[in-house]
């Protein structure tokens, strides 16, 4: 098995419905322009609150996917 | 564009539902004495157990709001 | 009221559906080798991807539980 | 059981004698204005140092209370 | 000299100009409600950008002043 | 002198009397199972208060013991 | 109004005259590349000394802007 | 797939050779009472020194297994 | 000497080795896509461990180069 | 009012009998070689255990002071 | 290239005119008693307040310099 | 068993072989000024990079050594 490289982005995915769909937002924004993607990690967990309800939550992820190398 | 200040106070929201809930019942329970308020961010996730279950999630959040100056 | 000592151990929990439900699924885990859980803390929030989409939230947390000292 | 809300304010309390009493001191201040406190946390534990004393141990903490929501 | 309590709030301050007078703005508004200030400690140092250029410094702080116990 | 390996377990411990006395009600309950222990490290400091008094100091710390490898 | 993702980049931008020159030659470099930058957070503050003077600040920010998506 | 839960506990590998010398300790001695091992993270990288000298690198790790659930 | 801007990314690098060869995999990969690489900063040191032996181990670090600007 | 600088310092304190107390001799044994300390924070609390008791407190704290500039 | 040793020492600048100014105030004392310094690094930005106005901008920072091994 | 009060200074190491080796350089550097150095705590982990090569590691640490009181 090779040692492999990985490289970590990070994105805000926002989502007026939950933190996770916030989540699954990002990840499918990060798969149109990378492929093996392996793994996320929350970073900040955030929101916009307008007229005194959350209108959008906004999750910090950090995404990983390994290198063609 | 004036230069505004802002305001952070730290809650607690909890809920027997989701995560989510609890957020939303914090900044609910928030606006009611706060006009102007623009964002929250997460501290601390965590909850109480009752009979091996999640009873209670409980979220620390800060909520941020415009002084009105 | 007497003195209690509290004993935290760490897992991390799995689920395919949300996050709150891989934490239900650490408690559900704990709960069948420990009485007497208390509380949980979220320590990291992460998850698995395949196919550019949420394989698994996987949500590491603390579980505190009363020792019957 | 409703859904609780709690407000958490930090506040600095401070001790000639020790730092279990500079964390008393502050809670008693903090009583005279809020009911229902429920529990607090240190956050910094610091001090000011006259003439190659200990004059004053400066304890950091976070107070909760439940909202009478 | 007796045992002070101080209190601790969080603001944020924002100025076009630069992250110090954000600052002086976030002292300057507290003041207006708060008597007694004796410090301040920033948090986190962010802004807003538009059209390619720092818009508004916003330095979150917290401001410590004595209770008149 | 042999490479030894040891084991950190997670307690809390509490006292109505002082943080110190939390510690040690930790200490002497974590002895009764592990022999061996050598070290101890404060992770938290917190505390229950009831009727603006406090109830329990409740002290989180990390306690290490030698694996009798 | 949908559901935007944003990405978050890391830069150090120097200036030998100011901390905030700093952070605005590194903005300056971003907007080069990237539309839509919203924010900035500063990470680390930090510097290069020769001859006993500051010779550059270096500021350690987060960029933040809008995936066109 | 099922939703698996895992097991973090954290352990301190000495070594008189080296830092990988020390984790891979750990691990071993870790091994002999678990199964299903996956992964390791360091915590923290110290050592002890005697007569000016490296005595034992002493690394803090946390070390991860499937729950047989 | 102009006012240079530098970025940093972040990058996993994996060996079966040892720590130092992780990090110079992932040196080694960054080096065929950026010059100017000046610096490295590790961020995280796990691994993965196959029959109860470390397999690989996983440095996440950041690597910093100069934008020519 | 001129601009002072101050100097940090960081030592460790210890003592059988208290926390505070192992503050207090770190603090005087510090006030032999430097005059003008103005405060102290605590870094880290943490102890050694013997024969399954606290044999000291072990209390790590920056101890800051004015140099006669 | 020989393999130097470097040392960093933690001071505290003050200036009633800016951060950066504290800055400069700590390396140009730094600068009486250590020559060879190279870097420094921000570890917190505070200040004293009077009369609601901010009074001296007071920035901890490490200062690194060559040892002349 | 007489009440030690410890020093804390802040080193980095650096060295063209390894990380380890950058800690012994430092420690050997340490030992030429003080005695009874009992320990050290790594704190970053860093290098230098020069043609697409680790051309140095730097590990920035601290060492402990007992003060003879």
């Amino acid at each position: 098995m090779p040692d492999h490289v990985y490289k970590i982005i990070e994105l805000v995915g926002s989502s007026s419905v939950s933190s996770d769909e916030a989540i699954r937002n990002a990840i499918a924004e990060a798969s149109k322009t990378h492929s093996h993607i392996n793994w996320f990690q929350v970073i900040e967990n955030r929101g916009h609150v307008t007229d005194g309800k959350v209108a959008h939550f906004q999750v910090v992820l950090k995404v990983g996917f390994r290198l063609e190398g």
